[in-house]
């Protein structure tokens, strides 16, 4: 890995991710377009709707990572409360966008009221900026280092997609995994010495049913290719037929 | 919610997930098992495979709330280094549980190497307890307050049952659902008053496509029912059809 990389942490906001009611399935999409970016995600937490615990988080994540990421919260209901938490974090009044207003207005005509104006508040400061999203009329916005998009899966990934060309990047880290009906117990000594023999490739082992799946990770794919022959090979010894392919 | 109630966070630990490579299964499951034992899970922290990130979260967590449940890096591989963190978090050794290497002895025979060993590795001290799974030869343990388990779901689903029962409980937290083909932005006055009458009951709110899920949760049923009640109304009365169901 790259040692000036660009780091990254998200933080997810939302009392259903945590009671178990939704599945939170913008960690491992971010997670995959950050590793293309070479910009190493290496924290996510997940707090409730309690403005002590987001601020917390955020002050804490903010100051330690390149960039960070929040998802969910910023609807137009009681319960969507990052946008004021943000401006707490960060010690600055909410403001209504002049711009998100204008385009509400435009959209909803008669329907806007009050609880979708909520929507249109951003932290007070010039350096505020909107991120848009074709999905939604609200957008997210980016204040500092700190990134506020939606919670819903897809209007969060038009959200990134949206930002990404504004972001610092790193070498790509790219992956290759190998796949072999082996135990993890009957290789991980060779695989511990293959890992030795080449540190700057991260290589973990995930075990399935009957199989086990090891990926090879580096910004080098020289490096990966001969990590992964080598792994292949050590299949084989024991008498498993290696498949080698993509590993997200 | 019980003023009282005991709280928990949940640590995952693992590259994999982070990476986007895996997605994680075990904050659902057991969010919601916590919500049915009367315990408020109010934080999960995903973290790589580094003892630096492992250990500042564990400590930050198991300081903060009644129970810390962690996931991930127990198997017998390079990357599984869960309990040598564990062990550095408390300031302890780490020993070989002899009933582990018993029943890892009669069940792997001449298969058990060093590798497999390390899965009988745990902190040091007589207060380390095993936790058992039909599923894995290899046992998770509890360490003061700290819950060490798989990675795999339905490993941890089995651990977590095991354990379930030396948990301290609260009161069971309830929830309904409230589903009906309005905007947020229409309801969202409408609700927050509702939220205002019932301080008690924690009300969610979270947009569909073309529908909008309101959940209403609370240890007291009587309310949940009151405000499920209003919901109900709140939608009838701009022209939806409510559909009352559970809610996870």
């Amino acid at each position: 890995m790259t040692e000036a990389a660009p780091t990254a942490a998200i933080l997810i906001i939302g009392d259903e991710i945590l009671s178990g009611r939704t599945q939170d399935a913008n960690v491992s999409y971010i997670g995959q377009r950050l590793s293309t970016l070479g910009i190493r995600l290496q924290e996510c937490r997940i707090v409730p709707d309690v403005p002590a615990a987001i601020v917390g988080a955020l002050n804490a994540l903010r100051t330690t990572y390149t960039y960070v990421f929040t998802t969910g919260g910023i609807g137009p209901t009681h319960d969507d409360i990052t946008t004021d938490c943000i401006a707490l974090a960060f010690e600055r009044q909410v403001v209504r966008h002049p711009k998100v207003v204008a385009a509400m207005t435009a959209y909803f005509g008669d329907r806007l009221n009050d609880a979708r104006l909520r929507m249109a508040n951003v932290p007070d400061g010039p350096d505020v900026t909107l991120i848009d999203s074709a999905l939604s009329i609200a957008p997210g916005y980016r204040i500092e280092n700190v990134f506020v998009l939606a919670g819903v899966p897809s209007v969060a990934r038009e959200m990134f997609e949206s930002l990404a060309p504004t972001l610092q990047r790193g070498a790509a880290v790219h992956s290759q995994s190998v796949d072999g009906a082996v135990r993890e117990g009957d290789i991980a000594a060779v695989l511990s010495r293959i890992q030795t023999e080449h540190p700057r490739v991260t290589i973990g082992s995930y075990p399935q049913e009957r199989s086990t799946s090891i990926v090879a990770r580096s910004t080098d794919k020289a490096e990966i290719a001969a990590v992964v022959a080598k792994v292949a090979q050590m299949m084989r010894d024991i008498g498993a037929e290696p498949v080698v392919g993509p590993a997200p």
